[in-house]
């Protein structure tokens, strides 16, 4: 019979697959509001496809890259990495009996919010190194898990990792399922963001790059070799470190950037400068009902009046949340 | 009719890529000889996709990581990067009068051979720090090409990327074919072979990782943005520095690991640290004839005699060239 024929098979199967493909019509961005942003995203994404057209891009080059803090999850009031780092010197004041004499740990210890407030880079960096070397990357994750699974956001009450922006989410697996690998390319901590992005961006480990101290290969007690993560920083993944860094970690030019703030300037220029199709975005946090709003006056996520006029002037997408936001946060449905 | 039911369809196709599955029968190793070692890489490539064995490693964990120089290409009777360097800096001394009186270029430039081989690692340092600085990545990977397309090995006669082993390409092959993501873990110079990996072994940029010199940003006369590479050493991807390359750059522990010399040696300890289904490989240059022969005594690939025996106590696979590969280098066929 014709249907054993190995030849009438695959073309069988072939015509199948095609009657069967999946209801493309379903919108990939429900939880974004109709307007500019929505359909330029939409545009790249279907264009980029098109193999015909003039903004076809190759499958092995199609790298989008995301800022995390203030792109993909809430960076207010405070960074979610420092208020690990602080949480974790509590939990680790017993064992540093030292800490009661020294700044900036006894003002953390105090409890002190205000003064905290005050810290100054050197201080965040101290706590930071302390807290964040002398295991394994492995042990690290370990802790930055733990802490993930009971630390809940000051306003909203709700753990950080439901904080994620569900438009984002949609945007990260609209563009998986066209082809792209998605990159997350962070000021924060590498190890720090390694801890959840898989399982709650579907990034994996190998696509996440972000500021990193030097691990420092050694042997156990027991002759065992392991990683330690050490207080060295070996690069710092802001404003002209994304792009250096994206070249160093992938290699290739991105083609698609999100980001919110004058931190993710330098990625989105360079990943502009390349030729062919391009998307430039920046999150513009201007919803304080539902989120935060801020811009050239914050100190975290600074988008200052200078980055809104390059956005406009070399036609970047800018989001604003409060328009084109259905729905801002993670939700279970 | 029953063809165009949707579903009564997908049961047919499947049934149908069943039976038209590429003949699994086929050696995927053809150019190994029958013996331990081709029996030991098909072994755990078998098993390691056996859902219900003991030996199964998700599909997310194999990540296996491969030495270039001696252990994917040929490196005696000099590093491949070395006689790179050594040409560029008759390539380029027109534009450098000064060099005539400033060693190593003076050297260099008389082409006095024994003198060169006397070079130390400051002197070779020297060489690539200028060869390979000053412009972009792609620029430098350009110039890479189109050396690579006319540079002749000095024994065989034939371009470098020919003297890339056979054997290892169809390792390479069979891991991916089995779902393993495949990485150059190289002590060279990550931008020198990005430039070739991909055409070459099939390794696109992102899983390539090398010693490192930092790029900076920055804009163009003309206002474009630009990355440069400089002089300025980021890491040194050797020894206990391959470890540390994959954690940083992957992530993820390793799951096979293939090498060839003393500084593969931490990189092979950190895989098999590991929990689970284990490879570890090593290539022994045993060939005086087809290839070459060398080991502890070697400056270049020094293969000691400690690490011999840490393989043998440690079950590592060790290939002898001219015992286990049937043919040596890239074969057109």
């Amino acid at each position: 019979m014709v249907l054993f024929s190995h030849k009438t098979g695959i073309l069988l199967a072939v015509v199948i697959f095609l009657t069967v493909t999946p209801a493309q019509a379903a919108d990939p961005l429900p939880s974004w509001n109709e307007g500019s942003a929505k359909q330029e995203i939409l545009k790249f994404v279907k264009e980029s496809s098109q193999r015909s057209g003039a903004s076809f891009i190759p499958l092995e080059e199609r790298i989008a890259v995301f800022d995390n803090d203030g792109t993909l999850w809430v960076e207010q009031p405070i960074y979610t990495q420092i208020v690990f780092a602080i949480d974790r010197v509590t939990a680790l004041a017993a064992q540093h009996p030292e800490w009661k004499n020294q700044e900036p740990f006894r003002t953390i210890l105090s409890g002190d919010k205000a003064a905290m407030e005050k810290f100054s880079l050197q201080d965040i960096e101290k706590v930071v190194a302390v807290t964040h070397s002398g295991m394994t990357p492995a042990a690290f994750q370990k802790i930055v898990k733990d802490w993930l699974a009971q630390a809940k956001h000051p306003r909203f009450q709700r753990p950080y990792t439901e904080l994620v922006y569900q438009p984002m989410l949609e945007v990260l697996k609209y563009l998986r399922e066209n082809g792209f690998k998605t990159y997350i390319v962070t000021g924060g901590g590498q190890e720090f963001v390694r801890a959840f992005a898989e399982v709650v961006y579907g990034v994996p480990p190998e696509q996440v790059l972000g500021s990193a101290a030097r691990t420092k290969f050694q042997y156990d007690p027991s002759g065992k070799p392991e990683l330690v993560k050490t207080a060295e920083v070996l690069f710092v993944n802001d404003k002209a470190g994304k792009p250096e860094g994206i070249n160093l970690i992938i290699g290739r030019r991105s083609v698609a950037a999100f980001g919110n703030s004058d931190g993710d300037r330098q990625m989105l220029e360079w990943t502009q400068a390349g030729d062919g199709a391009r998307l430039m975005v920046l999150v513009h946090h201007d919803d304080a009902e539902r989120e935060y709003a801020y811009g050239s006056d914050s100190k975290i996520g600074t988008f200052s009046d200078a980055l809104m006029e390059e956005a406009q002037k070399k036609g970047w997408t800018v989001i604003s949340i409060k328009n084109d936001w259905k729905r801002i946060f993670f939700s279970h449905r």
